[in-house]
């Protein structure tokens, strides 16, 4: 097991009545239990809390009147994730999928699936189907993109970041993901904490069905995926927005981090990972 | 209570093991009761019924060798849709809108109403709230776009669209769906039958979400909402294809119907239209 | 006559061999005559002057080693603009127009006018031909957009801007022209300086193909057309960028003013203005 | 010297009288000699021909009333083309271009040179200099690209075939192009009639300017260099569209030939070929 300390802490200019869905808080996982948590507002309004979606994403809205608005969330997530041989993990027949798997084979806002499908054919539709397909997907975006900061927008696409060749981690998500639901392999995005994530920052990952479950991947490979710890499952960055806005404020500060307990993450021998 | 008779038949050249997921069957909800249901397979083959997503749409999956495959479906759907004035419908607000029908907000694959908000707010965020602002919104769609078979492609977006001005029901759906949310008004797409539809064909809807509950429209104006006969609902096309395909297969026919059995429908005194 | 005073100043830090293409020098006509000008380089280097394209656009070439380099032009602009009554300024026809203005019909990078002839000739189909008609688009451009700094990129498109509603001069300039091409008018880029322009930087404007000759425009409406002084034309901005770069070299520092010498501009009656 | 037979029949359905601009006359240079040419237009229209643009297309333009107006073209095309080593030809330092091929390297309508700089810089950037770095990037289009008539439309660009993998001669080109500019080499398009090229058509192809001169290519690889006849060039199709209508008609038929007159072509060996 490994105990990481999460926390992140957002401040706004709220200059009129605003609705904020918040969704920067771990969710509870057979693989993650979450522990000692507090949300806490200043000035304090109240909170609800609910879940939504499928996948039961957790969200916190609350409504906020003008004001400088402080958010600090923080929690210890205790992380056992099941740990594979990547070369047990195969893929599983579209025929076998579960139905609720079906919807991650959908085209989505960020992820044009329909439209990169010949492409991701291509290039990996030969390649031995399995885990390591997924890998040669994550190596290939790792290798053709540049983390560039500031380089994308909130309304940049896989096929953008394809034709542009920069990128941060949520377009390195992207890209996989669009990828991997081309050659017939589901995939979703995972928002997250990560270890040690510089430049530190909410973290954007994702998953690939294979074998029956859902398989992490990092393809910025910027953070371990046994450090990772999942706030929200969706189809792309669109769902798992850490903070959505009706009304007028403006994010004055940002600051996040998750700190493994003891000793740091266990050394990485790049085994297969499932925490869904 | 209307009955409407419905049923579609498609035609595949399945040129090797193709594995399809039919979404062609209507659904039932406390507005649409649907019996003396058939769908058959010529050749036969082994039908899995599933149903996908937080909504419970239906799917059929079949996995089929090469072969000209024939699929009939057909059933009788009594509706019996809540009628309300459209003037007593008024917006819900976001503070207020349950979880589940949040997502109804995030842009998706077709609707970029992320990119589209600013457009959305310039021509619409003054009109008083309610139903009659979805329906300017349906209206400007209508007035804006010609209907023209064969000027878009399953890629197509709301923005290229807009733009383009050119479209069809899937369009126009898309469209007007962006910019509901582009305001703030959840809404999301519906596939079904509709009575008379000339050209016949599967037909594409929308539905906003105001004063609690879902409301049907039309921005093609081809149809009445009295006689919409509900496939599935997602928040766009991708998620209601009629068919989607892995393998290889060529569709040679596609026959769809829909007729009120008793003297037609009802004179549509426009009448806000709820099924869901 | 006005008398205007133009220059600009660029710093840039040059950190291997890199060419610059430079489009900053003022342009002379027969209603812009340009005297006391200077170019200066701080360290020297040769300059190569040229004149490129149809319209004989400037242009300086410099090849520069590792440096802080700096660049300083100066010049003063007598201009002499035909001024005209806008009522008696008429569309000219296809049929009529000189070969060379016919390329200005065509679309180009950044002014899509294939994909949004639908959209201009909805909007602007019907309106009476002429000068007042290229008036409207200008008028519509400036209504529907808003002015914001840093809300699009270098290669933003007019279509971009058409769905986001923002944009800067080049932005408010590529649609106006795109939507005048759409319609059957020749439209180009103008680069150039405005007097008293705010904030001050290089602008960009455009022209319109009238009744023979080529009249001005901003649909920014932050400069006055009688104090536009003209650096180059072009179908778009990709044809006047101020500086175009192969090497390595970074931007530190724009200065741009223009100041009118006596007393200021001629009050602007909002007459039909040529100069090319 | 090779000895073309070239020709095009159009037939149109004129319901309302329209403008036709018409490039499909085979230019005059030092290396292609027309002769016996002809141009007749059923009805017979008065024709008036212009040259535009810097490079002087040939434009032949007729305002015909409505009719179904039949146009024939036919001529005999002398070929004498430079024929020069490969590995002879490299590239030229942009300090050195001259002045009028300084525009071949501006992004264009459908050559988004500025947006896939980065990857062509990626893909191509550490290749050896020379005509062989263009061979390669010619080799890569027609490797990942597949030729599929009806893929694409008349405002597909080259970011969107890079990502959609099909396309016909007149995307292989803009995409080829766009990759050369991306590097620093000047690149345009050409339009022209190719020997027995099959399907039959109007053909698409490009040059790159290299060691001082225009060379010829063909990303498709479906015509012989050394019998291509030019029409015309320009930034890309934008400039040289077969036929550009104001009006109101119909293309019905269109037939394209081009035969070599004494025992075909000579044999390629894949020279360099330069005819500009």
């Amino acid at each position: 097991m490994t105990q990481i300390q999460i926390g992140s802490t957002l401040v706004y200019d709220v200059r009129q009545t605003t609705i904020f869905l918040l969704k920067i808080a771990a969710t509870s996982t057979p693989h993650q239990v979450i522990a000692n948590e507090s949300l806490q507002l200043d000035p304090m309004v109240n909170v609800e809390q609910c879940q939504v979606g499928l996948e039961g994403n957790r969200l916190h809205r609350v409504v906020v009147e003008p004001c400088r608005l402080s958010i600090s969330y923080q929690a210890t997530a205790d992380l056992t994730p099941e740990l594979d041989q990547p070369h047990d993990v195969g893929e599983t027949p579209a025929a076998e999928m579960p139905p609720e798997v079906l919807t991650y084979m959908n085209p989505s806002r960020y992820c044009e699936s329909d439209a990169l499908a010949k492409f991701a054919f291509d290039e990996f539709g030969q390649l031995n189907p399995g885990f390591s397909r997924v890998q040669a997907i994550c190596d290939w975006v790792n290798h053709h993109l540049s983390y560039t900061p500031g380089s994308t927008t909130a309304t940049t696409t896989a096929s953008d970041v394809l034709t542009q060749r920069t990128g941060v981690c949520r377009d390195y998500a992207h890209l996989a993901i669009t990828l991997c639901r081309g050659i017939g392999i589901p995939a979703r995005y995972v928002s997250g904490y990560a270890v040690d994530l510089q430049p530190a920052d909410y973290h954007g990952f994702m998953e690939a069905y294979l074998g029956g479950q859902w398989y992490l991947f990092d393809p910025t490979k910027l953070a371990s995926t046994v450090g990772l710890v999942r706030i929200g499952v969706g189809r792309d960055a669109a769902d798992v927005a850490f903070s959505t806005l009706t009304g007028n404020a403006t994010l004055l500060e940002k600051n996040v981090w998750a700190n493994a307990v003891d000793g740091g993450l266990p050394a990485d021998q790049n085994p297969a990972v499932s925490t869904a």
